[in-house]
């Protein structure tokens, strides 16, 4: 088997069997296969696409190119959630108690990553003494006995996946649907999930700025998912906007334990609820998503979502008194309003920008060495839709670096669009995708 | 300037400008732009394409990456010759002294190759003591002497494309007709020629095999001569069979010399004033073709164009009294004949498959390290249309080593087909591509 017929047949539009993507994906993992091959072959694949066949396979031959996490000791079918990634996005630290708090094992291998502000165990890290440092041993224990655990990903997953991803940033082949469907899936095969609910944002401040092609990644990750096993359903949801009000470390811990609480955003609620729902029928526990729905409120009603997350931030070392006295998490030394300009509804709050205000304040991270302020970030006070008169506070910077302030309220501000219109806020939930197909909420 | 977003720019359909060319094809010579990005961006230029206006910038880039030959010195209008490559193909040895005959200047670097038989100065080393190693003084004064020189290449002429072409090679992005284009018209022009005239093959034994796609090839090469000042003009000629009938070295050699005497083979003769005539007409020595061949045919009858080739393989150090008596040019030990296995019409001889055959007697190279056998190679008796007779012979197998004898026959059997239908032998000159545009011949 030669590489560059490989290459060739893809760029002329033909289906490569198993064993040319096994080929591949090994010879590139072997350093076997140089880097300028992949990159031709990756173009290829851009302007050519993939069969779904061929994104299963292609999905495999990552997973099979790394460690795999093994979490059959665990009982019940383990249900992985994955966001494809937005601002303001605290859904994790709501639906792992929640569902959690409903019988449904939740084992989550998750990062710090790069961006906005920090990973999921960034967030939780605003909790002093928190630590995602478990052996196997306890993880596993942890899940048998409270349904939840949150570990660092220790073990070498899918690094064919990490190899191509970094060649595709740096030659133009990221947006490439089934090459980010295939990436995105290897991860969450490789970390040992039996079913995954996914969460696809679409809009200014997501990867996928436009719904069809949200439905389509999400259509080829349900695919991948049947193709080998592991039921998927692909939740679209808004993210032009930040999701709640909190873009920050503690802050988003803060709109979490708010919402355990019932009483937090109306959209990040209800994503919650929906993503939640989705996992606690894929996990067995209910038949229909309406009845899951109905049990998934009940939790956080009558406080079980709530004590779920308590008794899990004190197994992993964290302060628990911080759930209840929220006070004890990190705060900053000031904090600061930004005044509409003017009268009027708001329009537009754009994502991306918000999520890069807050990154300015030192809530997130550029690079692997930059250390995270657990406490600073924003809080927004209005959303799209919302009347706003001039000098009421749309939004208010949680500081510790005064030098900062000012660009960041102008930022912010550049980011607000004020309109004399009238504005429907947006649907958070814009379809569920499932081996049916699509199905428009 | 980023790489990534020159090579998603042309990925999207976008038309590059002068500077992002020069910036990719420097930094590719300086090894500061990766293989990897590179082949990338040859990738998306096979699916993109470039405008003629990308193709004249890209090749200019490539001239300027490495030395450029001055021929300043050489009097008159320096015409360059360039096929794309066929089987038998001796029409540089007719062409050059039959031009120079005309008083058209012949200044002509040339490479060994590889390939089916030697290049252009493996042929002449037929000639014993032929020498093309030649100082820039001396090749000057033989031109301006007598009008016709042929060197080996010594500079390190347009590297950026020998770097890019090695890795099109491993890339399967060989076959795009503008980074074809450019990189045939950037070596000629770094060659100091200041008009070309191209002959472009097309069919079976050649790199285009239908005739659209070597128009289109012509098409471009000629946009890129009108673009950067090098008056260009393409004859699109058949390659579906051998050129002539020698397949071979000093086979060739000898073909060569009966055609400058007025008695070659049709197809080699009427290609060879074809492509003069129009050499003519660019040098500026007749105003029309129908002029300028008139004027090549007369120096083929009054034996100027033999007489000049005889002075210039003296003049390079050949034994001249070979051009008249050609048994003084390198001979095999044994001849062999393919005798046709029934009656019929000659329908097919694939041209590939029979340089292959000769390539298997050792008339060409595979590597630069393989020595060539002169003396070795196949000469036709049957062309395309031509009747045959079960156990006539078809072709002669020239042979210095025993044991390859058996398999050349099969395999050159193989490469005839024999049809009872009438079969009208192909036109050698299919259709002429200037400035002006296609003329169908």
């Amino acid at each position: 088997m030669q590489t560059v017929d490989i290459i060739r047949k893809k760029r002329n539009g033909g289906e490569l069997t198993a064993e040319e993507i096994q080929f591949l994906i090994k010879g590139f993992a072997k350093d076997e296969i140089p880097d300028y091959q992949m990159a031709a072959w990756a173009m290829a694949v851009f302007f050519r696409g993939m069969s779904d066949r061929e994104t299963a396979d292609l999905t495999l031959a990552m997973v099979e190119s790394g460690e795999q996490v093994d979490l059959s000791q665990i009982e019940g079918r383990k249900v992985d959630k994955h966001s494809t990634g937005g601002v303001g996005d605290t859904t994790t630290l709501i639906v792992a108690p929640l569902v959690a708090s409903a019988g449904v094992p939740v084992a989550k291998l998750s990062g710090r990553g790069l961006g906005h502000t920090g990973g999921t165990i960034d967030k939780l890290e605003s909790f002093r003494g928190f630590t995602t440092g478990l052996s196997t041993e306890q993880f596993v224990k942890q899940v048998n006995e409270l349904k939840i655990a949150v570990a660092g990903q220790t073990a070498n997953l899918t690094p064919a996946d990490k190899q191509l991803y970094a060649l595709r940033d740096v030659t133009a082949t990221v947006d490439s649907i089934p090459l980010i469907a295939s990436s995105i899936m290897s991860k969450k095969i490789a970390g040992g999930a039996d079913a995954i609910v996914l969460d696809v944002k679409t809009g200014k401040g997501a990867f996928m700025k436009d719904e069809e092609s949200a439905v389509q990644l999400a259509e080829a990750m349900v695919g991948i998912g049947s193709r080998v096993g592991r039921q998927t359903v692909a939740v679209i949801s808004d993210m032009n906007q930040p999701l709640g009000y909190a873009v920050g470390n503690a802050l988003e811990v803060k709109e979490a334990i708010d919402t355990l609480q019932g009483r937090g955003p109306d959209d990040l609620t209800e994503l919650s609820l929906t993503l939640g729902a989705h996992m606690v029928v894929l996990a067995g526990k209910t038949d229909s998503v309406t009845e899951a729905r109905g049990l998934l409120e009940g939790k956080l009603k009558d406080g079980s979502a709530l004590a779920k997350f308590k008794e899990f931030v004190e197994a992993q070392g964290g302060d628990p008194r911080a759930v209840d006295q929220t006070d004890l998490l990190p705060t900053v030394s000031r904090q600061v309003e930004v005044p509409a300009p003017e009268d009027g509804t708001i329009a537009q709050l754009e994502a991306e920008e918000i999520g890069l205000c807050a990154m300015q304040l030192g809530a997130g991270r550029a690079t692997k060495e930059d250390r995270i302020d657990h406490a600073v970030g924003i809080v927004l006070h209005k959303k799209v839709g919302d009347v706003v008169s001039r000098g009421e506070a749309i939004a208010t910077l949680h500081v510790n670096d005064e030098s900062k302030v000012k660009a960041v309220q102008n930022r912010l501000l550049q980011a607000v669009t004020i309109t004399k219109e009238r504005i429907v806020p947006p649907r958070q939930i814009r379809s569920i995708v499932t081996e049916r197909g699509v199905e428009k909420v």
